[in-house]
């Protein structure tokens, strides 16, 4: 028995968390409990990795320390909470998870997708997500919509350019891979946007249920 | 214009604090005025990463996260301390690097080396120190001098077996690069000590001025 792995993917005010709620609803009134988690983090000593990752620090970060901290965050919740559901047959969806490193450190920072590569496959051999919802929205706004809400974090503080090529890395591997990926256009009313969620929900139950 | 890069290493209770400062005052006394700095951390950043890496946690930290952190603070103090030293043509040396690793996590944990060997080119390219002090003392005299003076860390807790395999992994690394590595005989006095580091501060001076 091996569970469904769903990574949800998309910028701050994307409408990540809402929607992640809408489908555990969805699936929990079809008999099926996810685990919901996130990265960076997902477990006790991950988030203390996201701590150092999102915080603002008078040091400057450097681009591979960056990295190698996200994959590390990413190892111990692939191997301690994400691989032991999965083997319990549940399905996973983690709120981000490799797709946003190509998106943030590759696009955004500028990493060159080889070396992103060459620490996946170290961290994370074969496995991959089953499928990959992809909110998408305008770089306004979504910055219009995390500005509005709180405090920017050390990655939300960034610059246009940098939304710009986050945003542009997650339709490119979109489009790379159309069978893994669902993109959605989460620009428009709440209402509308589910509605589009529901052939995910439908796809999910059916790995699920397989 | 290019500096040395010398590291030291050894288990804890090996004296390398005490023979670190000899070593400096002695370059000092030379007219080198040494960078003095250690892994893991050595910047403020480096420095939260070896807070997660050495304190006690209820969850089990995951052997390959483990190695990616440690991978991440190296990144930080390489790219923000020691290449920029280097750069300016000075003397650095580092209490602890990748040997370390090599060591701990690899001969400790029980790590393929060609893992470890895959994150080191992949964090330095093709750096390496010019020289590597290992400090050597049994591993019951440098477990009881660790004991004897602080609480141990998440390292220090390990069993008897753990630190037998990183004094194994040292010395095997000593023999396998003879022209890179000097092995000093730390069980002894002192000032008998000292005499054996004599030839090293003279190779230092020797580098520096070439």
């Amino acid at each position: 028995m091996t569970g469904v792995f769903v990574t949800l993917e998309g910028p701050e005010g994307a409408g990540k968390s809402t929607n992640l709620g809408y489908v555990a609803d969805a699936l929990r009134r079809a008999g099926c409990e996810p685990l919901l988690t996130r990265e960076p983090g997902g477990t006790p000593i991950a988030e203390l990795m996201r701590g150092i990752l999102l915080e603002h620090h008078e040091e400057s970060m450097d681009p591979d320390a960056e990295l190698l901290l996200v994959f590390a965050a990413r190892a111990q919740h692939l191997n301690r909470v994400i691989k032991p559901a999965l083997a319990q047959g549940r399905v996973v969806i983690s709120d981000r998870f490799t797709d946003a490193t190509y998106a943030y450190q590759g696009g955004g920072r500028g990493i060159d997708a080889a070396r992103i590569a060459a620490l996946e496959n170290w961290t994370q051999g074969s496995l991959r997500p089953d499928l990959t919802l992809v909110l998408d929205v305008p770089v306004e706004v979504g910055m219009a919509r995390a500005r509005a809400r709180s405090a920017l974090d050390r990655f939300e503080s960034e610059q246009r350019a940098f939304f710009d090529a986050v945003r542009e890395t997650y339709l490119q591997r979109a489009a790379e891979h159309p069978a893994r990926y669902r993109v959605v256009d989460a620009s428009g009313e709440l209402d509308q946007v589910q509605r589009h969620l529901e052939p995910v929900i439908t796809q999910i139950l059916e790995r699920w249920r397989a």
